[in-house]
């Protein structure tokens, strides 16, 4: 059904005037004449120095092509764009406007689109420019390779290669030519030129209803920029056949339209219509460049890929292709301050790109390498001892944190660290270098990684980790009780850090908070290790069970009422609070029992 | 009706992968790790030698967002980016990869967006990093305003502020200052920067059905970057007033999210999602500057206006406001080889643009200055008797040229002609200097355009203004029967020029150039000026008569069967024979009668 189209417009008739206004606040280096709504000039703010010794470049047409033509100038290219209202050409006087403005004794070029209106208003501009005394030439570009030669004269629009032809004349004025050489190497440019457009969508001019001309899953090929319905509609296609399609029209032997054959170096310029994202943009030219060397036996020495002048808000985009040489390939590269003109493609390309191989890790080591040593240290043994009680902890634990987690979450949770569990415990067994506590902490992380998934999996991961780079950065082959204690704090940080979340969130931190804070506390005050470790794990219990009282704000929890809440605690509070118990249990017992 | 969405790729599965493809096709200084499908990693061409003695900088996130965040790789800005699958965060293994290529004895830091996914993965990536002995330092960015503070983490989403942390970063890293440093630079600009969004529509993602959550006439206001919705819909609005509230809601003193205030200096960025044309995003930011100055009494430093941080084809934009000080300008202003990071957009811009004055013409001159004559001259009376007779025979054909066009076109030719005419007619008689040829032609041009209007109106006045700025150029005061022929061959060639017509076309042109040509000849081979224009008007006569025979190639006549156009000449040609004819007439009655 057609509806209104939708933009993010004031008045539909102020549109041009308010782009206008919009783009020199945006861009210091651009002005504009004083002459709106009837004159629609943008000039450099530096025209008048520029126009002392340097050929004029003036290019222009019906607004709506936007950045086109009004973002392309700039020293090295445009000196000034003249802006008609949407889809309509200047008129006269405001191209008279733009030629006295920046037009020097050098004279000026007017580049001007192959439609009658610009023709005319352009054409009789420069007339009257010149019987003033002015220096003018005109070049005309009808760059259009959609459409069979037509009897008539309008067969041939001007398209986006005319942003090409505007690059190449700005660069050549710039090197201080003369008007008749400018005009000369613009002229050359525009007969190398070909363009052909794809649209996906109809445009909807200011103010309009939006056109449901073209149905759904229909593309048109060979469209004008002006809305005006394409050569032919076609099924959409995956974008590497239209891409083929498009590049085979443009290079027709039988159209011979460009004078480009095998053999030939070509210019690319995939040109977004106005609503296209950049990615389909990108996908395109990556297509279309293997297509040109493979296909046509064309070697592509430059890319441009954006969207310089388009339709309103058409999806779509249109390929150009410009026969290059060395001085095109220069004008192209030359410096300039035209905002809109692509940046990072000049200088020449490789003809393929190779990847860069993927960098190996600095601690590249497989698991064949590690083992669990022959002869465990003490602290070896406390550690295997630790972790089995810890492991075997949530194991039992398994059903009550679903159950939890089935209140509050997505019942999963006794499940998923049960899968960790079994991995370390497993692992464990085969490889683990227990008698090295930093890369034992490390490999935990790993089986936790390798086999739990989700955010408890991830965050159990970083806590492992980064207790593995903090004790191998600071600790030697047996760890101090200090050590560890700081090895806890520093991955309770990484947690806090990465996952977001703080005390008092209802997650678990609120049993490791407190669990780090009095084991601290308590080597501080001077107790042994084991007393200070059951101090904290009773701490890390207390901590978990208060988390009834607590309202989620970190995770999918959070979406539940705080009377729901209150019936459980946190199971992953719950859950790190049993196997840090258990560890300190199990480090008591083994205490005890030596 | 919700329809299958509109993509010009190929497989949606390979949409992020082969964007890169695109991208590095695109820019020469741009490469990507060899680990497609997992491994996303776009960095920069020259990384080697940039790892030596710089900080590494880099950022990423799920895709579509393009250009964000492998756009903005480059020297100066990104290091490298790491690319997700479409709005999913990418894998731990695949940032490590990039930290890995690209990070050198300085360090690395990573500007994460503040998602669950991206903090966790990058987290990780981050820990395991640095347990391989990496310096890995990270900044979290939640920019977005749009919600009230809440009760969680999850409420302050990265929005396209990132891209100016990103820029700020990069900047920091490229001056060589320390880990720390770059980190302490990017952490004080992520929190002066706020960030909403305006969408006019909802994002499709490849190989998915359309949304129609979003109605005609709505807009969504303070939404995520993932079509998610946003925090309210509402109706249409024109788009100052949309600015206004979401200044307003960025700079509220309620949520109090960034710490500017009254009398603070900013910088603006409006960033395009997706669907958006450039000339919608430049009125916003027309729009925006004053109201931030004037409502809101911030001094605007630099605006940054374009598609940065996209959601795929989202239509509408997102706003971003960040506080500046000379710092933040001069990294935001220091050169980037990133191809996606805005150019001429640096350097300070003046408080206000004023237009620059409308230039005068060179040879300004009131219809007040002109005037007829006292006494003229003989070439003036020959003038006087040529134009008049040939106005007369234009009036007195008037309704022959209707019916001709009737015919062939829209019927009113003979009208439009006329009234062309009997300006001239009264011109002449108050005004037209007839002792100055050239000036006379020029003011039958400025006549003609006065009154005319029209395809046919401007090319009259193209003849006129073409011929005017010859004999001008190349005549004194009397004008000799050559040099008319000239000033006759040069207006031909300028309406061929500009309005695209060439002999046999149908138009004018076939009554001109035949006479024109005879013109030359007659004068060569030796004839007295009088009886060569004779000879010429009935080459001008018989060449009209002969467009009954013609295909139409130019104008409206295109369209019509050529049985039709047989039965008529060309109603332009005719009125050009007519009046050149009359002209001829009138010289020689004058010569005979003398």
């Amino acid at each position: 059904m057609a509806s209104q189209g939708k933009k993010l417009i004031n008045d539909p008739n102020a549109v041009v005037t308010e782009f206008i206004e919009g783009l020199v606040e945006t861009y210091p280096g651009l002005q504009y004449l004083d002459g709106f709504p009837e004159v629609k000039v943008v000039l450099r703010a530096d025209y008048a120095s520029a126009m002392l010794d340097k050929v004029a470049v003036i290019s222009g047409g019906g607004s709506g092509h936007e950045p086109a033509h009004a973002g392309f100038v700039g020293e090295g290219m445009l000196s000034a764009a003249i802006c008609g209202e949407v889809f309509t050409s200047p008129q006269v006087d405001a191209i008279l406007s733009g030629i006295r403005a920046v037009t020097g004794p050098m004279g000026c070029l007017l580049v001007v689109t192959n439609y009658t209106g610009d023709r005319l208003n352009f054409g009789l501009a420069a007339e009257q420019a010149r019987s003033e005394g002015y220096k003018v030439e005109t070049v005309i570009v009808g760059d259009d390779c959609a459409l069979p030669p037509l009897r008539g004269t309008a067969g041939r629009r001007g398209l986006a290669g005319t942003i090409l032809v505007n690059k190449i004349a700005g660069a050549a004025a710039a090197t201080g030519l003369s008007l008749d050489e400018v005009a000369a190497e613009a002229k050359r440019a525009s007969e190398m030129v070909g363009t052909m457009g794809v649209a996906l969508s109809v445009c909807t001019l200011p103010g309009q209803v939006t056109s449901d001309r073209l149905g759904p899953g229909k593309m048109e090929l060979g469209l004008g920029i002006h809305g005006e319905p394409g050569a032919a509609v076609a099924d959409l296609q995956p974008v590497e056949v239209v891409v083929s399609h498009v590049l085979q029209e443009i290079l027709s032997p039988d159209t011979n339209y460009v004078p480009i054959t095998p053999g030939n170096r070509v210019v690319l310029l995939i040109n977004g219509l106005g609503a296209t994202p950049a990615m389909e943009l990108m996908i395109a030219a990556g297509k279309a460049v293997p297509q040109l060397q493979l296909e046509h036996g064309l070697a592509v020495d430059r890319v441009y890929t954006g969207s310089f002048m388009t339709s309103l808000d058409m999806a779509g985009f249109s390929i150009s292709i410009m026969k290059a040489d060395e001085a095109i390939l220069q004008y192209l590269d030359a410096a300039t301050k035209a905002p809109h003109w692509p940046v990072g493609v000049n200088g020449n390309r490789p003809p393929a790109k190779i990847p860069v191989p993927l960098p190996l890790s600095h601690s590249a080591k497989s698991y064949e390498s590690l083992s669990r040593p022959q002869q465990l240290s003490e602290q070896g043994c406390l550690l295997e001892v630790a972790i089995e009680a810890a492991v075997i902890a949530i194991i039992d634990l398994r059903d009550n944190l679903n159950e939890w987690d089935g209140t509050v979450g997505d019942g999963d949770c006794g499940s998923t660290m049960c899968r960790g569990a079994t991995a370390i415990l497993e692992d464990m067994k085969k490889y683990y270098p227990l008698n090295n506590a930093a890369e034992t902490v490390g490999e935990i992380g790993s089986s936790i990684r390798r086999v739990m998934g989700g955010t408890s999996g991830i965050i159990y991961t970083i806590f492992c980790k980064a207790a593995c780079a903090h004790l191998k950065a600071n600790t030697q082959s047996v760890v101090t009780s200090k050590q560890w204690a700081e090895a806890l704090e520093v991955s309770i940080a990484a947690v806090s850090k990465y996952g977001g979340a703080s005390a008092g969130f209802r997650t678990l931190l609120d049993a490791l908070i407190p669990a780090s804070a009095v084991l601290q506390e308590r080597l501080n005050a001077g107790d042994d290790p084991c007393t200070a470790f059951l101090l904290s794990s009773e701490a890390a219990v207390a901590g978990a069970e208060s988390t009834r009282h607590m309202q989620a704000q970190a995770g999918r929890s959070t979406y539940i009422s705080s009377d729901i809440l209150a019936t459980v605690p946190d199971p992953g509070a719950m859950a790190a609070a049993s196997w840090y118990r258990a560890a300190a249990m199990a480090i008591k017992n083994k205490y005890q029992s030596n």
